[in-house]
């Protein structure tokens, strides 16, 4: 796993343009979120999803770069002061902290676009083919567009300081993390030739612990406010903002996130191929602490 | 002419997601500001240059509307109140005067993104195949990014406020709006498989008219502020920025606006068929009023 990710950081370094003294700001700013200690999940899933389907990790390496550009871009822009006003990110300033708003909003748009540039690349095209390319990065656009990720995000502004319900939370997830999710998960299949069968059980799994991580990471807040910071559940901060643990509860929420993750590994019955270390990804998302 | 506006038009609103009822605001400001007045001066060219090459307009309409969603994306970008703070864009507010600035951010990331999704649609596959959808998208992508439109926001901001020489001003206008016209042409070319001989021949004019263009815009800014605003040339206000006007003077813009104009409409003999719409269009680009 450090082998892949260590592959995927060095691969993500070389698609970034070369300074040349007139733009050297924005690739400064595109750099620094890109290389500020991501966990690597998507293209992880792209290049495993590849693997289990025949395929060559190497040339799906493009594609996984394109989703990590996209996951990259997105954490900019929300964090803008217009956005979730956040000045720190995995324990790093955040890139408007950094670079000034302008910077993070022009990074934010150079990476989004990169993504696009990578998965045509002359690159992408010589390991993949013309038909690959275009079908993953219409995929991508559409999982990261108005319907898909952007359109989570604007569910979730639109949330905000409101109290909504379990399905309400689900349509944004689905769309604010799944749509992405889905998309590293499809992608790696695209590469590999994978048939409808195969592409529909990536999507089910994709879903599931897509769902499986927000609901854990909802946990999380609860439990870690509770032991570090001693926020009582229920309290008024608390309340500002549904989640599934304020919807649902911890038990409920715990339950949930446990049957999402035996269906995710069920789903992978699909494939014939080795799906240990897709298993063991999701038993860990669901199982991970902050 | 107006018909072919007609069309673009048309086809613009086709390519924008339905409203669904959860992403209903994003949908509204992305289409506010692709309907708010623009010239399509962009999709014009890509349409103009299929034909010249022997293609069919339909078949570059898709990729013409990805061209001017990237336009348009960068305006409501450009116009935020961390960039150059606009409140007002071809006499209507901007669009996070109408939206607010979350809304605006989004609706640009959702045109960037669908600019990808058109150019990669089934549609545009049908019409021009795969290898053409990856070779526009790829050149668009580049033209768009850090090394093109974006890299000319950069040095446009880090010239803001300082005296900068002609060269400069030359590469910022190649990068911020240069890029995009060449990407407008190349498209056109690529849909219509033109020749590498003719896809040179339309970088030339597209370079040509691009920097007549902004060196014109820059005279009108002198002369309308002269004409209604009684700014006179010189004046602290003016001197702020560095301009083609300010570097060279009215007269000496004025022959090297001409040159460029002759300069591009010469390039046009490089194709056997009937350039006389795109000869029009880079004179009426020089001779055009505000």
């Amino acid at each position: 796993m450090t082998d892949r990710i260590a592959l995927i950081e060095q691969a993500l370094s070389g698609f970034l343009p070369e300074k040349d003294g007139d733009i050297d700001t924005v690739i400064d700013s595109m750099n620094y979120s890109l290389t500020a200690g991501g966990k690597r999940v998507r293209p992880v899933l792209t290049l495993e999803f590849a693997k289990l389907c025949g395929g060559e990790e190497k040339n799906a390496l493009p594609f996984a770069c394109a989703v990590e550009m996209i996951h990259t871009y997105s954490l900019i822009h929300d964090d803008l002061p217009c956005m979730d006003d956040d000045d720190m990110r995995r324990g790093k300033p955040t890139n408007h902290k950094v670079f000034g708003e302008a910077q993070a909003v022009l990074g934010g748009d150079a990476l989004l676009t990169l993504a696009f540039e990578t998965i045509l690349s002359e690159n992408a095209l010589k390991l993949n083919g013309a038909e690959k390319c275009v079908k993953a990065g219409r995929i991508l656009a559409e999982c990261a567009g108005a319907e898909g990720m952007i359109g989570g995000q604007i569910i979730d502004i639109e949330s905000e300081e409101m109290s909504v319900g379990v399905d309400r939370l689900r349509i944004m997830d689905r769309k604010k993390t799944g749509a992405l999710i889905k998309a590293a998960c499809l992608l790696g299949c695209i590469s590999a030739g994978a048939d409808e069968k195969q592409m529909k059980a990536a999507e089910c799994y994709a879903e599931k612990i897509g769902l499986a991580f927000q609901i854990v990471d909802d946990m999380l807040d609860v439990t870690s406010d509770e032991t570090t910071l001693g926020k009582p559940i229920g309290s008024d901060e608390q309340n500002k903002k549904s989640t599934y643990v304020s919807c649902l509860g911890l038990d409920e929420c715990r339950r949930i996130a446990d049957e999402l993750t035996k269906n995710a590994i069920k789903s992978l019955d699909a494939f014939s191929g080795d799906t240990c270390e897709l298993r063991i990804f999701a038993e860990k998302l669901r199982d991970r602490n902050k």
